[in-house]
């Protein structure tokens, strides 16, 4: 599937989460007990797999934050959108591993 | 698909604010030529088919909206969960065509 920008953006914050907790792919599938797999958890991250308002929900509220703290309209009202695109590019040119 | 509550709670905002553009389903599918039809527009606001973040951002921005004006948790944040779930079950008693 090709992401929209808008999927994209919620990809970066979605793993900006995800390190802010200071939790690795395999470190969400471990501390879920498999609930979240590594390997979706990381495409949901890229944008790669069409992630629907139900899971969103259910994921953001694993992290212990709102879905509204990982959009990047509620960003863009706070810091605007250029810290977004910053990430998202940072995010394309490959550092994509962790 | 089994919807979440979130799920529904999304698609009712989704249907309070194409009945506040004052628009049917098939006034949708007009005013769109056909891009969002009427049948699937309805199975989203009953959040009979799975949203992706991607199409839910593409509905809102052709309604003029922000995704987080679609949301339940700023609505919370604004006027509580009470009216939510008060529509919500306006809606699961029947009165879900117009």
């Amino acid at each position: 599937m090709n992401p929209t920008d808008y999927e994209l953006q919620v990809g970066v914050l979605l793993r900006g989460c995800r390190l802010k907790a200071g939790l690795s792919l395999n470190g969400v599938q471990e501390k879920s007990g498999g609930k979240w797999k590594a390997g979706t958890v990381g495409s949901y991250e890229r944008g790669q797999r069409g992630l629907t308002l139900g899971t969103f929900h259910e994921l953001a509220t694993w992290y212990g934050v709102k879905v509204v703290d990982l959009l990047p309209d509620a960003l863009e009202a706070q810091v605007g959108a250029a810290i977004v695109n910053a990430i998202e590019a940072r995010m394309r040119d490959g550092s994509t591993h962790e």
